[in-house]
């Protein structure tokens, strides 16, 4: 077989080679001539795949390596009978790791614990669901709206958008964009609901930039710059409103998903997808290729105090200040939409949570638990 | 023989608890008749020891756990014959620290690279020399000026402030307050000096807050925020200027000297030197007692970028954010002067690069070599 795939994908040649002869392309730059003689074709989100791309290939197979298809044509795709799948969820441990690291420095900014807070999640979905297994194994009271899955799974547990509003020290919007219908979520966030936000809530947004109405947003933070907000996505990416940019307390260009291990596990699932399409073995996996993280192992002592051995732990991984930071520098460089577009491509290796060993003692107790808890991997101390 | 210590003085019984019996007393409530029968008084810089302190009793020996000794009536002392020590240099690493924590800072904020700047020192003690040895081994071009130095050692190596100020990206000011006399360094930057600073300098102030002309200086970042301060030490102090405080790139409140192994490395100067006075066996050393880090060891790979194994060494062992932000959580609770007094009392737990044991293959040159010039204990790799 002849697999196309996309120059920046990772591990395409260690989880595709068995399968055939592989070529890579620019993502941005493929067009129908090079896919004339493909029988799979493997994209990020910057290529379009239509009508006007496979027009005249043979391709059989299209995968993405991202969570979204908005690129993607798949009218066309089951119109001709072509197999289709994307990498649902496989970034959602890395903004799990963004939020984490975020309301570890929003802690140090008030003196608070986040572990002490009141956290509304809207959207439990992949990302949302994740951050809520992490944040509860923490402890912390989680409030979750999600009307589809209320819908589906019944009311308990769930709570509505204005109620989550009204008693949440933090909410996280991990909404996708639904433009109609009964749970559309465009500007989900309007006017109204922005102004009855309180001065010492916490406004994350992780999911879309149109589920919230930036320029209501932005009126208020510039009346009233208490109310803290952390924003990855943006409306009108990448010339994104510098005003608005400016106010976040802290600012990144969607970018909370970019881990290596979430890249990663996104061609693991385009592997597994085309072996189940075709009907192969899938004798690869993520485990044996995945490279070893630099940070090989932080070696803790059990009188670590539990919330510094965890902040020291997120830091050592990913700290979100390293990205704000970098976004200010592309910013200043290269204007706000180029930056912004440039910082998404070359940006800098980062790992998850889950690849740091962190050496304990068996009898660490408190430590272990909230570092397992966190997403960590713990070992135990080896003996002399 | 009585020895009446500060309570907060740390290691007393361990150091001296061999030579005689201890009290402890409040350093700011001391008072003559709590010294009736001591031998040795052992002190910090918030107990002024004086005529009213020592008249009457019987201290042989005073000894200040501090660098300074401001508080200390030298006369009083000479003309009665009491023995006298303090604690040169004992917290200089602390500051190394310090400094290193903040160029990686600044680093992050204009995407250089620290170890490609030319850093000018201004006086070459105890901080300023140690300073100088780690940028050197480092790799850093460094420019010195120290004119009391130059003097009695001949001019090479040393440059003329004014020459320095124009040459380097980085100048560090390292000197003491010193009011009159040919080396006076009351306002050592005056405002013609701190206008002639360009936009892309940088300028770290942690000797004495005199030194520069924060009425100027202040006017400078008024109309020119481009030029970037790192501020530990302050006219005023505690009623430091709030307007130069925010228009300070980083600011902490007198800290930079704060680590534990400072602290602790006075007491053992001390003990020295009361031994010296009396004739006595020193037994004890500091080794023996330091506490261990609670972050045992960090074990990197070769293949570690050096610059990121660095900042990710220097931010576990100390992130001078840290104290940024603490000193603005203590500014809004309290107020500037109370804050800025209360977080020096309060002061977390920071250990010095030193105490962090990275664990690293014989072979991995690069990095190994900058983790143990920056100043890290570097342990070869176990085998298994
Ligand atoms: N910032 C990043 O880097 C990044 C990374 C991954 C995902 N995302 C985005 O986050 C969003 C969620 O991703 P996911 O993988 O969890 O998607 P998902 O489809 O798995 O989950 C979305 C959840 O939102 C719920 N939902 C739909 N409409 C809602 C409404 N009106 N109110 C409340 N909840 C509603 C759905 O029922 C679902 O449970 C997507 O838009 C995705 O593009 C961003
Ligand atoms: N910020 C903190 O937490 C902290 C910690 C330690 C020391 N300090 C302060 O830093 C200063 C230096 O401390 P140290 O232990 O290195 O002192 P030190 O006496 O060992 O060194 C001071 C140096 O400054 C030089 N000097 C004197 N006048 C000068 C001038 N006009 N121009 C240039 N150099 C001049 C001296 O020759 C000497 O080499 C002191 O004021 C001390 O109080 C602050």
């Amino acid at each position: 077989m002849r697999i196309v795939a996309d120059e920046n994908m990772p591990l395409v040649e260690e989880f595709f080679g068995e399968y055939g002869e592989i070529t890579r392309l620019s993502g941005r730059e493929m067009c129908a001539d090079q896919l004339r003689d493909a029988d799979i074709l493997l994209v990020r989100s910057v290529t379009p795949v239509n009508a006007e791309l496979l027009e005249g290939s043979r391709v059989r197979f299209v995968g993405t390596a991202t969570i979204g298809f908005d690129h993607i044509d798949r009218d066309y795709l089951d119109q001709h009978g072509i197999g289709f799948a994307s990498a649902p969820g496989s970034n959602a441990e890395s903004v799990v790791d963004w939020v984490l690291s975020s309301l570890l420095l929003l802690d140090e900014q008030d003196g608070r614990v986040f572990t002490e807070r009141v956290v509304g999640v809207v959207g439990a979905g992949n990302v949302g669901g994740r951050l809520l297994s992490r944040l509860r194994a923490l402890g912390v009271t989680c409030l979750v709206c999600d009307p589809p899955r209320a819908e589906a799974e019944g009311e308990e547990g769930f709570v509505e958008l204005d109620e989550l509003l009204e008693r949440a020290d933090v909410v996280s919007l991990h909404t996708p964009l639904v433009s109609e219908g009964r749970h559309a979520t465009f500007h989900l966030l309007n006017e109204q609901r922005i102004e009855a936000l309180r001065s010492d809530q916490v406004l994350i947004s992780a999911g879309r930039g149109d589920c919230v109405d930036s320029e209501a947003l932005k009126a208020r933070l510039q009346r009233d710059p208490g109310l803290r907000t952390v924003i990855d996505v943006w409306e009108n990416e990448p010339a994104i409103d510098e005003a608005l940019y400016r106010l976040a307390t802290i600012a990144t260009p969607h970018v909370a998903g970019y881990s290596l291990e979430g890249k990663m596990l996104g061609s693991e699932m385009l592997y597994q997808a085309v072996s189940r399409f075709y009907g192969l073995p899938a004798r690869r996996s993520l485990g044996q290729m995945m490279p070893e993280n630099w940070l090989k192992r932080i070696a803790l002592s059990g009188r670590a105090p539990p919330m510094e051995a965890l902040r020291l732990c997120a830091r050592s991984c990913y700290d979100v200040r390293r990205d704000a930071l970098l976004m200010e520098r592309y910013r200043r460089h290269y204007g706000m939409a180029e930056g912004f577009d440039l910082m998404r491509k070359e940006y800098p290796l980062r790992r998850e949570y889950s690849s740091l060993r962190v050496e304990l003692k068996r009898s660490a107790g408190a430590v272990r638990e909230m570092l397992e808890h966190a997403g960590f991997s713990i070992r135990d101390k080896r003996r002399k």
